[in-house]
């Protein structure tokens, strides 16, 4: 296979190229038998147009297979509707599952994501750069790695930017965040209730926003109960990170009987720890998130559920409002959490 | 929250605001005391301009915080650097594992993939027409749900397409498949090499492209020994499909003890069943893909890896290269895949 030309050589190659085969305006104007303004004029929401032109229009649109170039339409109103959807981690079962209703609630307000991966440092920047080459509309950041000092050049250049999950003492930016503090109160009443005496508690790492939230919620509960806390912060998230948390978290409390967990991988991964090592411990486990996978037979876990396409469609209404308006105080909205209860706990 | 506007509303308060703050080439035209064009020339590869200009216009776009306007440029040039990218069921593990290599290689390749989600198949056809809207320079269509009637309109349009994974007998469409038959065989051949005398077959269905060669494969080799096998297909992929198989196929084959599954998930649905109903009746089992779970302690999954990061970079440049060239007999690549031995078999 010869080498593949970069963008810069296809456009180049296309520039020079016969006629592409795209339906234009004018095509449409022609076999219409109408102006070119009056095809315009047709697809342009709330523009004069006569039923009878109108009609011919689409009638010659669809006999050519015409489609609005947005294209054209963006240079016309100077602005896109593109939005930046940078995540990191798309391998991360819970920002997948985000992924889908994000690009529905955008897709139904007649906006396009232009998904940006977060997962290399290096590439972050030069990425987010590039975002601003497309005019975006607006930037939705989910958790994961993107820094906030990237979301200061967006505000800068007043495009609206949402948080999902993630901490915002920004000026301008909006937040949409799961109810951690109820989340941890759930998992604490519930391992309290079963007759839990030795708590632990596994987190991603304690400068990760909801990681700080989750525990927190956790251990002031048991605190108000009089019930003791070990906790472990690992450097990274998922399921290795899990395995290796509970056996540090056993090492220092060995009686341990009840496991909440920031996140249903690294809930996943201290439950496979614990069956292998500690086969006769008994140790209830809850996690956060409710992936696919805590369904599997396997686990079974108990977890507190996001309630993923809530959070996905406040995100884009803010971000909506936003748009229409950029100067308004930052908004936070907190979404229910719920308690699932499966097996492990 | 006030009832969030539709991009259109969106469009239309843009246009009666004041000005919006991109900046433009013509702002950067201005502080670099030099034309418009020369700005253009700047920022076009290959265009003339003095040493002494470039370098003023850079200052003065630095300075500014000016981008280059990719909407702008598709006008000009009259093609975009989009590609559509058209997958089904983020949160499968496989082709969340395959979306940040295609991002990647598209990047590097300097394009911008546009995601469309084919879960919903009443969605599908409006969204993939949608694609049409933006002018996208190309399509790559993964395995799920997608009709290829649809990239039949794409070809029709001179709209390059390549299928991963996928069967194509379009003509003008480019193919990238992992070598299925080869897969198959490893797996044959490791099972028949661990004195596995009742074999099974499970796969999603047998109108599934990768499912029949899979089967096809695994079949042949096993014959070709003398051995039987009992197959189920199911009608949906996933877990619990690979549960609800499983218990068909003992029903089938009461020895059962060795099975390929056409992917991991219907593997990791299968061994849970068999763990949980049949405890003391050792069965081998291989999936295939190599999703992150695979390695999880709970299944320790022997499988059939497929190499992503190859099938997305060939995807991309058979794709370029059809971009460069749109009349070309049709390319085939097959990439190797490997066995991963784990606990499993």
């Amino acid at each position: 296979m010869p080498q593949a030309p970069t963008a810069k050589q296809y456009r180049a190659s296309k520039m020079s190229e016969a006629k592409n085969s795209w339906v234009t305006a004018s095509d449409v104007a022609r076999l219409a038998g109408v102006s070119r303004s009056a095809v315009s004029r047709t697809f342009t929401p709330g523009a004069s147009v006569s039923e009878k032109t109108r009609q011919r229009v689409q009638a010659a649109a669809t006999e050519l297979g015409y489609q609005v170039n947005i294209i054209a339409r963006s240079m016309i109103t100077g602005s896109s509707n593109f939005i930046g959807l940078v995540t990191a981690g798309f391998d991360n079962p819970f920002r997948s599952k985000l992924l889908a209703p994000l690009a529905h609630h955008l897709a139904i307000q007649g906006f396009m994501p232009l998904l940006m991966n977060a997962d290399d440092p290096k590439q972050l920047e030069p990425q987010l750069r590039e975002l601003l080459s497309y005019h975006v509309a607006g930037v939705i950041l989910t958790s994961g790695a993107p820094p906030l000092s990237l979301a200061e050049e967006y505000l800068a250049r007043k495009i609206p930017v949402t948080l999902i999950n993630r901490q915002t003492e920004l000026d301008g930016a909006d937040q949409v965040c799961s109810d951690n503090a109820q989340g941890a109160a759930l998992a604490a009443h519930h391992l309290l209730a079963k007759g839990v005496t030795a708590a632990g508690f596994i987190g991603e790492n304690a400068y990760n926003f909801s990681t700080r939230q989750r525990h927190q919620g956790f251990e002031q509960t048991l605190t108000a109960h009089g019930q003791p806390l070990a906790s472990i912060f690992c450097e990274k998230g998922g399921y290795e990170a899990g395995w290796d948390a509970a056996a540090a978290l056993v090492a220092q409390c060995p009686d341990l009987d009840g496991l909440f967990c920031a996140t249903d991988m690294l809930a996943m991964g201290a439950m496979d720890y614990l069956h292998r090592h500690l086969p006769q411990q008994p140790v209830l486990i809850i996690g956060f998130d409710d992936i696919p996978q805590a369904t599997y037979a396997a686990y079974q876990l108990t977890t507190i559920r996001q309630d993923t396409d809530c959070l996905a469609q406040t995100a884009v209404n803010l971000l909506v409002n936003r748009i229409r308006r950029f100067e308004q105080p930052s908004v936070q909205k907190t979404i229910p959490v719920e308690l699932v209860v499966r097996q492990s706990a």
